[in-house]
């Protein structure tokens, strides 16, 4: 989905660090820091990236979230890069045999957004793409996160996982109910209108013979009226339906040069 | 985060639909399948795929999501690939002047999940890479889902899209507090293993001659047993600090034979 505004600034409120443990390819560096930039989250700590810093495959694949990307920080140690933080999770897609609390991103999320509210420093710690975090690294974190995937598909990539958390972090801030734009519904035409789209349709009906039985006349114009209350229409609309009747009517009166004996 | 489970057959439950409108590249409509596939959607449709079905490039993006590839339908038009549906969400980035509810993902997942429990058809739109879905592919919608983006930050790829609304309606489901794993806490120790180190600690201290102050003395015990009951010790645990204890104990009694006369 497009959309992005570059004339916005960018605010670094508090929020998560993010912490990749030796990532390994500058492209997931990148997706990383760009799933970041779409909640808001824009502390990215590198623990000895394979491929060293900085990394133009990184810049490349953060599609613009240079925000993020010149704030990174990188550290020999993952004690180092945590060294400031005073809550610490660690996501994991495999239960480790440790003594943590198991969250889901919705716990988790609700845990971050207290804490960092309560003027506390949060962070995430990612692991390698190819076997994740060591339990040595699990065991410097408060808990354990995973998220609630298909057991037959639990595969996700750095950025997807960052992008879910980032999300629910988001989520549960007041930011979370702030959608880029909202709906532009015009309000609901009065009922005057509305009254007069029934009689318009009402009358243009009986001039064509929809009415085929007096008696179950009250019941359609009650079904009719049900439908089009319906739809909620704007002042707008009414007179487009009535335009498309008047229309409709029209032709019905108007004799159809191409009608041959069989249609009367 | 590496971590599927492939010997679990996957379940094709009732869940959204995924409607690609004019997909450019196969790289994306693989990610995307990979992304149903973690939050266990299945029924992928695409429309007017620009380089045809089947895909290979889209197969090997797919990561082994082969169970969504195997399945996915090709049409002709959107009207055809969601003929079948009986609500139908458009994800858009930007505002469009069209008399439709916006909604943002929490709604639409709430709004999804009780319509597919009711026995409903229900798809999701997405559009293409570069400039989304048309209005009159927006216009067959009965509402606009966004996502609550950073305003400065706002650029999702299709696949990062499908991910969230695909996690939104798993959250909404049962499903979506069902972790892959869970906690492998221990109970927390009987209070008498928990007094019991206490007192190990405590003869311990007055030994070594930590407790200088009499009259300090039962607040900092206090203040030690408060903090040794906070982190809810299993009985293992407090086996192993007791073991921490008699060890410094030892070491305490044995003479160092290092000591030199400044540390007297």
């Amino acid at each position: 989905m497009a959309g992005t505004d570059s004339s916005k600034d960018f605010e670094t409120r508090p929020s998560p660090a993010v912490i990749l443990c030796e990532p390994q390819l500058g492209e997931n560096i990148g997706t990383a820091a760009r799933a970041m930039a779409n909640f808001g989250l824009w502390d990215l700590r590198l623990v000895r990236p394979r491929d060293g810093w900085p990394n133009e495959k990184a810049v490349n694949a953060a599609s613009r979230a240079d925000h993020v990307i010149d704030r990174v920080r990188v550290f020999e140690t993952l004690e180092g890069a945590i060294a400031d933080l005073t809550m610490v999770y660690a996501t994991t897609a495999r239960p480790r045999d440790l003594q943590k609390p198991v969250f889901g991103p919705e716990k988790a999320g609700r845990n971050l957004v207290g804490h960092i509210k309560g003027g506390g420093g949060a962070g995430l710690l990612f692991g390698r793409e190819r076997w994740g975090l060591l339990n040595e690294e699990v065991a410097l974190a408060d808990a354990i996160v995973t998220l609630p995937v298909e057991a037959a598909f639990a595969s996700l990539n750095i950025a997807q996982a960052v992008l879910i958390l980032a999300y629910e972090w988001r989520r549960q801030t007041e930011l979370g109910t702030q959608l880029p734009f909202a709906d532009v519904l015009a309000d609901v035409a009065p009922r005057e209108e509305l009254t007069g789209l029934f009689g318009h349709l009402e009358d243009a009906l009986e001039r064509s013979g929809f009415f085929t039985s007096p008696e179950k006349r009250p019941t359609v114009v009650n079904n009719l009226r049900t439908l089009l209350t319906r739809g909620q229409f704007s002042s707008q609309e009414v007179r487009t339906l009535r335009g498309v009747i008047s229309s409709l009517d029209r032709k019905h009166q108007r004799p159809n040069p191409n009608r041959n004996k069989f249609d009367e």
